[in-house]
């Protein structure tokens, strides 16, 4: 099953752009009359048929259209410090897509050695994930800010921080109603700094721990992705 | 906090070898009197005083021992087909060491582009996983074995395999009680054979489904692997 990421796509005609019709006619060898599914990244899912195969392009008819489909019964957005080696956040932005994930958004803590993304990496590592996982929707990459910018912006739903230092912390199933939106911050290799975790809990965040076990940054927030998509399916 | 491996560990002197000592006093410029934990992998965490550092050994006073440390209510046993890209196998190992497992197996099957593994290489990101995690027991990395011969072997336990074809499924927590024994059989990109299938049917395998979206096949092993610990918590 081949699937394309057209997130323009507005007609019964569609037009690959030269890179994906490359792939497709190229690498995948495929022709007149072949079908290839599309994706448009907000929850339609396309069939659709080759009807011509030019030097630079491949040109679409399609056949059928499903909407909403796979649509979540939740909002999950992780807000996560990036890791020190990129190909973890990386790592990360692949698995959370594969098991459903609605937002993710950098965030540059006190503690954390790596300042700048290239989102557009980032973006690449998403939409190939998602069509390799047929995933109808394209979780959406927020550009990175600051800690304390983060904690301004508005958000309603439940606010949990994940953290490792002392205090009183429970389980997020033991925090969370389920069919919610749900927003949750993990900090960088060595963790939130305290005044960062004191910001977040007089800002209504709620601490929760993931286990007992010692997790790498990408490995916490892609257990808390497990997680939330565990209470709510 | 500085971890190290020390499985042959059997009194209260212990002398790192030459690797260890070179990364202690080299890398970590660790000297006399100072503190360092040790991990036996059978769940002994201990803390050691460096007594002495001679140009290749350091040499160790066991101070204070801890058995059973963060010891597992259950036991987890995943066999998995190796990825035909060996860092996604290896990604998995080091996550599912960091979460919770016991026991893996790797099992060739009939659509496993891969069907040799190195365990010593593999061995080593398990045994890295244990120091970052501080897991004191370190899982056990089998050999890798055909699928067939590795159903003919004897488990006590709730058994189970995640497969994508048609039929009738249940989630993990559906099928088994907390607390148990658990062998997951996990297939090659491309999914186990409907021969393969029977089989593990026919050995009694209860047929589970991880979710809806597509997994890959180290995303759906630490899926596995999450849910069973999460249940278990």
């Amino acid at each position: 099953m081949h699937v394309f990421y057209t997130p323009d796509i507005n007609s019964d005609q569609y037009i690959l752009n030269e890179e994906e019709s490359r792939h497709c006619s190229k690498v995948l060898r495929l022709n007149v009359n072949d079908i290839i599914h599309l994706i448009d990244g907000k929850g339609g899912l396309y069939q659709a048929q080759i009807n011509d195969v030019s030097k630079k392009h491949v040109h679409l008819q399609i056949i059928t259209k499903q909407f909403e489909y796979g649509k979540r019964n939740h909002h999950l957005h992780i807000a996560i410090a990036p890791t020190k080696n990129i190909d973890r956040l990386e790592w990360f932005l692949e698995k959370a897509t594969e098991i459903g994930i609605d937002e993710i958004t950098p965030i540059i803590c006190d503690r954390s050695e790596r300042k700048i993304v290239k989102e557009e990496r980032l973006e690449k590592v998403i939409t190939s994930a998602v069509k390799q996982s047929l995933t109808a929707y394209h979780p959406k990459l927020n550009e990175a800010v600051s800690y304390t910018d983060f904690l301004k912006q508005n958000f309603l739903g439940e606010k949990l921080i994940a953290h490792c230092m002392d205090g009183e912390k429970s389980y997020i199933n033991q925090q969370v109603d389920i069919h919610q939106s749900y927003l949750i911050l993990i900090g960088p290799e060595g963790d939130f700094s305290p005044i960062e975790l004191d910001l977040a809990l007089h800002n209504g965040y709620k601490p929760v721990t993931l286990g007992n076990t010692r997790l790498r940054t990408e490995t916490a927030a892609l257990a808390a992705c497990f997680e939330v998509n565990y209470i709510n399916r």
